[in-house]
């Protein structure tokens, strides 16, 4: 039996395009029978050695203006709940980044993302605070407050800042970014079928 | 007979999204039966209100290595010719816009951007100089010295200037834009059925 291929999904909880990929991925992967690698990392670094203080769709309002008109028409078009705006844009998406590095490789990380997405841009909930986080888990059923206790110390931190450098050395600037096995980059939920495509070496003709 | 709804168009000779969409749009807006209205504009004062002195592609390194991955890999799956970049970008636009702009309404325009984008992004030639941009009309059947003429004329040049006012004063940021007769704007090459869907009235449920 073949092995089947790996995508790595890169992705920032704080990021509305992230939110859109994030709740289609798994089933889209399964179709595709591709596995997914969960990649949770924080825009806010890669955005500063770009010199950008902000998200750009605070630095740039006409763009940040499209962009939630535009994430509120490809949520209608993708079946999703009518897009709510938390109150402050972007979220401090440290704590629930902690805990997805945390679980990445755990049965209930592709549950645990979707919660956090959903309570963010379904609901339009805060999610930076460790207790809502911990709620969403014990909803999970899950042990919340030892999960929330593990991703906050020492090894999870610096994994965490490992992975920032390792965003930067592999070319990410933005999210969702999708890798595939043989190195190649794609950059934003409208990428997400193309990744799967390519990962199961369906690529356009002539592109190697 | 209804009358067919119109969908403006809104391209920078300059930018390689704008080029995807330059090479198949009259072909899908025909198909879905919606009239193409032709916005050439130049991004440079878009740009500069934003702070930007080059296109963020330049002046983003990661951002625009992806970029000419992604735009080729696009090229290959809309049966484009392979992308062969120009030896600079952006390609300085003026001369190329001013003639669009002159001959935005003519039975000619299509055929005219098409010419001017296969010249720089199939064939990876300059379009900077009139000169060039003449022998490619003259190769469609036209005059091209006459219209190079008429283009650089000062009602044609300050209708140019007033385009870019009404580019900024209606929300756009980048290129390719759409907009459709209720205000709807579409950002991006990966809107353009989307923007030729809500032009026709077929809308994302819940969205108005």
């Amino acid at each position: 039996m073949p092995r089947r291929p790996t995508l790595e999904f890169w992705f920032e909880f704080a990021s509305t395009y992230s939110y859109l990929s994030a709740m289609r991925i798994e089933a889209l992967a399964g179709a595709a029978d591709v596995a997914i690698r969960w990649r949770p990392f924080l825009l806010g670094p890669v955005f500063a050695a770009q010199g950008w203080t902000s998200s750009p769709f605070n630095l740039y309002p006409a763009k940040g203006r499209n962009m939630w008109r535009d994430v509120a028409r490809e949520a209608a078009r993708l079946g999703l709940p009518p897009l709510t705006r938390p109150d402050a844009f972007p979220q401090n998406s440290l704590a629930a980044t902690r805990i997805a590095v945390h679980g990445a490789d755990e049965p209930w990380i592709g549950d645990y993302v979707r919660a956090v997405y959903t309570a963010e841009f379904a609901r339009g909930q805060a999610i930076a605070e460790p207790g809502a986080l911990s709620a969403l888990l014990n909803d999970l059923g899950l042990e919340g407050p030892a999960i929330v206790r593990a991703a906050t110390q020492e090894p999870n931190k610096s994994r965490l800042r490992s992975i920032g450098e390792e965003a930067k050395s592999r070319g990410l600037y933005g999210a969702p970014s999708f890798l595939t096995e043989d190195g190649e980059l794609f950059w934003g939920n409208d990428r997400l079928e193309q990744a799967l495509a390519w990962a199961v070496g369906d690529r356009p003709a002539g592109m190697r």
